[in-house]
């Protein structure tokens, strides 16, 4: 049975990213982009005591990519892979996923690092990255695993297209 | 500018969970848990070479969950916090993100542990959990750092109200 799920915007992320050309691939390469993302005034009250955690998860919506494949390349190599072995944004609910730096947090306004996000994108969530929670030992990393082999990285990891 | 963003739900996620009562309060909780994702037709083909990760994140909502709360008391402590600073599902937009292990994928059915999700709950994306994307160093947990000090697991990490 599907079903419509609606979901309201809750601020808006600001970053240096006009156009996808020079984003990073993820978040972890984008360690000195300085970004930010301001909370719509109803949601303010709800970032107490964000500012004890060193990073946060932000869920936000990839407004700019309009079209789903469900076979897609990623970055990274030619081979293609299914939509849910990839982290592209041409998934059926475009949903985007960043561990962020948090640098400071001033009212409505929470400042980081480690960016990988267009400027203007709408943001749905934040919650508090938590290793006890959200790391994991003994993980294999399917196709992207070669990628990083003996500690290398590769050498696209900022998009260089479009 | 508030803005509504309507999503598909894209399966949904069985689990042994029939009520809140006895759900780990993480995923990394429920390690001994066995569930399964079913993916509808129409998107199952996206799920092609996730067989080849160990674990995966999974995206959903929050469908039990009825109220918004700005502040509230996360299950661990009796204090206080801002919702973007804790875990619970009374955030804006109800979204639920958990890290689970796979174990088996079979065509359009994704079979995992470490589960700590309500039977019933639409699904809305699954991503590759990528240590070289996901893992952070050096974090700080705000208040929730002095529950697992020292290697401690603290009591109060299954459900027990309603």
């Amino acid at each position: 049975m599907m079903k419509k799920i609606e979901f309201s915007q809750i601020g808006v992320i600001n970053t240096p990213f006009k156009e996808q050309k020079g984003i990073p691939i993820q978040a972890s390469f984008g360690e000195d982009i300085e970004a930010s993302c301001k909370i719509f005034e109803e949601y303010s009250t709800g970032l107490k005591d964000l500012d004890c955690f060193s990073h946060a998860i932000l869920i936000y919506y990839f407004h700019k990519c309009k079209e789903v494949k469900m076979i897609a390349r990623p970055y990274l190599e030619e081979k293609e892979h299914g939509i849910f072995a990839i982290r592209s944004p041409y998934r059926p609910n475009k949903l985007g996923f960043s561990i962020v730096k948090i640098k400071k947090i001033d009212s409505d306004t929470v400042y980081f690092t480690e960016v990988d996000i267009l400027d203007g994108t709408p943001l749905l969530d934040i919650k508090p990255y938590v290793k006890y929670f959200d790391h994991r030992d003994n993980t294999r990393a399917g196709w992207i695993e070669k990628h990083f082999i003996d500690g290398n990285i590769p050498d696209k990891t900022i998009l260089n297209n479009k």
